[in-house]
């Protein structure tokens, strides 16, 4: 009885270690090894290789090593038995720093202030309290409702958009496509942390951004629009497009389609775009396999997961 | 029965409406008018003409337009009235937004990644959560206490400094010249946030700078200073020599002995410092006429003045 790691792109090295500090009786076995598919009872997939699932008998649980699920629905390999979502507070919190982040550059129209500063330039610019800014964000799963109540903290005026209604003491929560029209109008700071699913692909498109707020404090600035998901929820040809015709006044993009983004990406020389290189909440891989190892402990006993992704929402 | 208006720098027409919208029934005269000395029996004042107050027989307060108050007590013809500040939510809470943006892009690197998108470069760098980043915040005062509580909320080790020991719940409090010690060498990020008086004059200094933490979880980017009280707390000279000698990884810095900051300072072109315009707190200016008109309404009604300030500490 076994856990079988199956990652492409990490070291197998450093995750074996950190599985056996979390616990040392359970026996670790990886893609790349030999091991007896009959014996793995649960597995730990980041972008697992090509097949190697087709073969499990008696896997119970898999589980995804990063945030995202979708590079386990895709496959064409997946057993049928739960699929299981990190969830820890170490990734939420680092989410969030950076959401926060973002949101203040472009409230705090720090981006000017580093263009003042290249020309030697001291020029204050009238500045919004935060309560006359209205942010907006796409998605309400643990992230986003932390991202939501650490921003209201702050003096935004926050609102929320999730495809099924959401209750949040305090915050305004639009669902659904009529939702969606309204709670884009009054957004001057958009942030996406939706899930990558086949309802959401190319969902940051042309015409989200031009349903954005056209009659915010700051005219000059905003809309925004700040991305956290997946590179897959954006249309970076309409990102570029409406940045270029000025319906989008800015972007923090920390996804991508093809990541690493190509040299030669519009993106990077861009004024009005902040790019980070897929690190808004690269969590601790020993907080991660802590997660996987209390959940295996949790199931053991009779309790049920907690962060079953549902197939059909693929979330 | 007159409140006067004592600035320079700024116009008096839109701060002579701003308070006769605050308060109709109230007689504004102004400095640079012709009124009867005898009828003031309030001034409002930044950056007043000199002398002007020599000759106020009847002032009962002397209000700050703004959060400091070193304008007002280094002059000599202060009537012997209570000095008393402008504190609003407004004030603080702009306050509270740029040290949480200037933590959070010393924390997450940004300025590392800034660098990298130049020069279209994806370089993932490893990223401490932030409760393994301590941040201290001299100056426990309103606006401190508040830069104290959404830096914990955001996760972050804080700690605080003040000259007489304060209480904050959930947060270690030093205090006095060997408190300050311990404080500086647990702290890996400095929030600078004490008001200018004779005693805090250059108490920014390379010793307090060489005092900071040297074991921070990241040694290449820590300590850093954040400075958003007033240029005179700050000896700019050791400032730049300890940047240069690697005592100090880098500094975020809104105040200076000279605003504006002059064209040929070090600081402009100092590729680990961000300057900003004295803009980190520029409160509403409707909202500070508003609090000041609050207080003497208050004060009518024979209810204690709040805010008023302690000469022997000047603050």
């Amino acid at each position: 009885m076994s856990l079988l790691l199956a990652v492409t792109g990490w070291d197998y090295g450093p995750w074996v270690e950190r599985f056996r500090t979390a616990a040392p009786g359970l026996d670790i076995v990886t893609a790349d090894g030999t091991f007896d598919p009959a014996t793995v009872r649960y597995a730990a997939a980041w972008n697992a290789p090509e097949g190697i699932f087709a073969n499990l008998p008696n896997v119970e649980i898999v589980f995804s090593l990063g945030a995202g699920v979708d590079h386990l629905l895709k496959r064409g390999d997946l057993p049928d038995a739960p699929v299981v979502r990190v969830v820890n507070d170490d990734l939420t919190m680092r989410m969030t720093e950076w959401v926060t982040l973002q949101v203040l550059l472009h409230h705090r129209q720090q981006r000017a202030y580093d263009a003042f500063q290249r020309a030697g330039k001291w020029e204050p610019l009238w500045q919004p309290v935060a309560s006359r800014v209205r942010v907006g964000v796409m998605g309400l799963g643990v992230l986003g409702r932390d991202a939501v109540e650490k921003l209201a903290s702050l003096g935004f005026d926050v609102a929320g958009w999730s495809r099924s209604q959401k209750e949040i003491s305090g915050i305004t929560c639009y669902s659904g496509d009529e939702g969606l029209k309204t709670f884009l109008a009054r957004t001057d700071i958009l942030v996406v942390l939706l899930p990558s699913t086949p309802d959401t692909s190319g969902i940051i498109n042309a015409e989200l951004i031009r349903g954005l707020a056209r009659d915010g404090v700051l005219p000059e600035r905003f809309p925004v629009l700040i991305n956290a998901g997946r590179g897959a929820l954006q249309v970076e040809a309409d990102i570029l497009a409406t940045l270029d015709d000025g319906s989008l006044k800015g972007a923090s993009l920390d996804v991508f389609h093809i990541e690493p983004l190509p040299s030669d990406s519009a993106f990077w020389p861009h004024p009005n775009v902040t790019v980070t290189p897929h690190v808004a909440a690269e969590s601790d891989p020993q907080a991660i396999a802590d997660g996987v190892v209390e959940e295996i402990t949790r199931y053991e006993r009779g309790e049920p997961l907690r962060y079953t992704v549902d197939r059909g929402k693929g979330y």
